[in-house]
């Protein structure tokens, strides 16, 4: 009965998204034996400038080409 | 002071919303003697490519006809 | 495919959660037409002084006797 | 580490996400001494439609001119 | 910047919560290049009296023998 | 009518969680005018071996004397 909430910055494809769930039901299946049919997984795209780090948001620091927020 | 949180695939009208948020609170009410000022209700719409169920997504099973979320 | 996640003050009883959680499968399968074997109902048990409301603690409002939070 | 997950019915612009995000963090840091690195704050934009208080969707208390919804 | 929440139901060990964890951080990793030091993963436990499926706990459920349920 | 969840890692103590939810609830108020009536604000305390980050728990990062986490 896993249930999994994904919360990403916008951006990945839908191919992506269906690698991310099927890995993500894998490992529970794997890991912890559990019934894929009662396992889910919903991901949810957040705007960049819903998303704060560093009380900034991640859309203030890629503008200023933040390294760390760059790539995720 | 209740606080529950619906995620739901894309779909719902307007007017199943308001039966759900009503349903609940009547039922937190009911039950529990909750104070409805403080009980929300706050319903997410999830796109059917975002929410897995067995390894795949909402929107490939549907598409491959899959009888146990074709209803929902 | 709903998952509706309840947050309540803790108190609740086991026969209560039954409740709950039945009355809110019923309600989503009535209204939506959902599917039961793949809605999820996880309630989550919150301790009075980690519930804020109007910027105390419910377990500071309680002990104040405080009428909007004294029964729920 | 702290996850901070903000959920607001849409409105706010991004100026005031962005003070949002900084007074929490700022919080943060100055309670608890948590590190503002691994300090995140995310925002949803929930339709009125979508959150439901007293039983009834914030959309409607709204277009009944309930002072208590009004505002927030 | 990802952010998972992983809800079980309670019985994983420390070290399959440390295998999960590593797991879903390669994956998002990999497939989204995402930094590690910006992913987090938070499990929780979930008593199985305060999950329901089919309208029914788990703890029921598994009282009852349901093969769906017994090994998730 | 805001909802905050803040997950953190254990240990925050009562009066911590109070001027958490104090400082939050005010920023709500002024920053958005909302009604601190309906703003709620539940933490959630998290074990350090159920948070992972950089796809190590909380746990043994510390245990490792990491200096990132060690902290916060």
């Amino acid at each position: 009965m896993p249930f999994v909430n994904v919360k990403l910055t916008a951006g990945a494809t839908a191919a992506q998204k269906e690698e991310l769930i099927a890995g993500i039901t894998d490992l529970l299946v794997r890991v912890l034996n559990k019934n894929p049919a009662s396992t889910h997984v919903v991901i949810e795209d957040i705007a960049p400038e819903n998303w704060g780090i560093r009380g900034q948001t991640v859309a203030a620091l890629r503008a200023a080409g933040d390294p760390g927020v760059s790539k995720g």
